[in-house]
């Protein structure tokens, strides 16, 4: 994209007048579809269990609790495009297929896994919280 | 929880003998539910605005590109109810409401943050991966 190019679609305080800058608020930005693409339901989670190392599509299937072979699948491809990860077929029999991080997927991975620690540290001021707000 | 409570619906990998460990891949784990309220499409987007400051409805409005009223209605609903953020009333007319994070919400809005920027960055690298993946 090149300076003069129209920026559209965007909100009213990100409207640029210079060359243009990746903004995860603009609907628009190739930031913004990728962050949409990292934070969904299943992908999130199959990142965070990818941090581990290369994992198999059922073994992926039992790490991420609730999901199912069709949004596993799903989210696969999703993050395959993204170039977040890499699907290798070993060509044996019986089939062994290998998803592994690539090294972006690496780096947005392990953010991802900074929340979650996050998250799994602070669980009871989650649960006081909800417990407060669902008393009011 | 005590330590003898039955853990259910959890991942076989994630099956405990032992206490029970806040874990972001079990389903029934306040980490998870938090990490889906969190990583909502919304939600994601309103924490990090927020990292800014304080903001108002509209100006949240603004900022988050391409959410509707509704939306953002339920997605500041949800993050209040994660202990995440307040939502003050000062009580004028014409109504003036401010929503801002809470200590809570500055560290999880924090690694957020961190994420967007990871994507800001690399953006090419993402362009590039899709190009490469939708060609094939």
């Amino acid at each position: 994209m090149t300076a003069d190019a129209p920026i559209t679609n965007v909100g009213a305080d990100d409207r640029l007048d210079g060359p243009f800058e990746p903004n995860v608020f603009a609907r628009d930005c190739g930031s913004r579809a990728a962050f949409e693409a990292i934070t969904g339901r299943w992908t999130s989670l199959v990142l965070i269990a990818l941090v581990e190392g290369p994992h198999r599509f059922g073994e992926l299937r039992r790490r991420v609790d609730g999901v199912s072979e069709k949004m596993l699948s799903q989210s696969l491809h999703a993050l395959e495009r993204e170039g977040l990860l890499t699907r290798t077929d070993h060509g044996t029999l019986p089939p062994r297929v290998d998803y592994a991080l690539t090294p972006l997927g690496v780096e947005v991975a392990g953010r991802l896994r900074a929340l979650a620690d996050v998250l799994q540290d602070t669980v009871p001021l989650f649960e006081a919280a909800r417990a407060e707000y669902d008393g009011q």
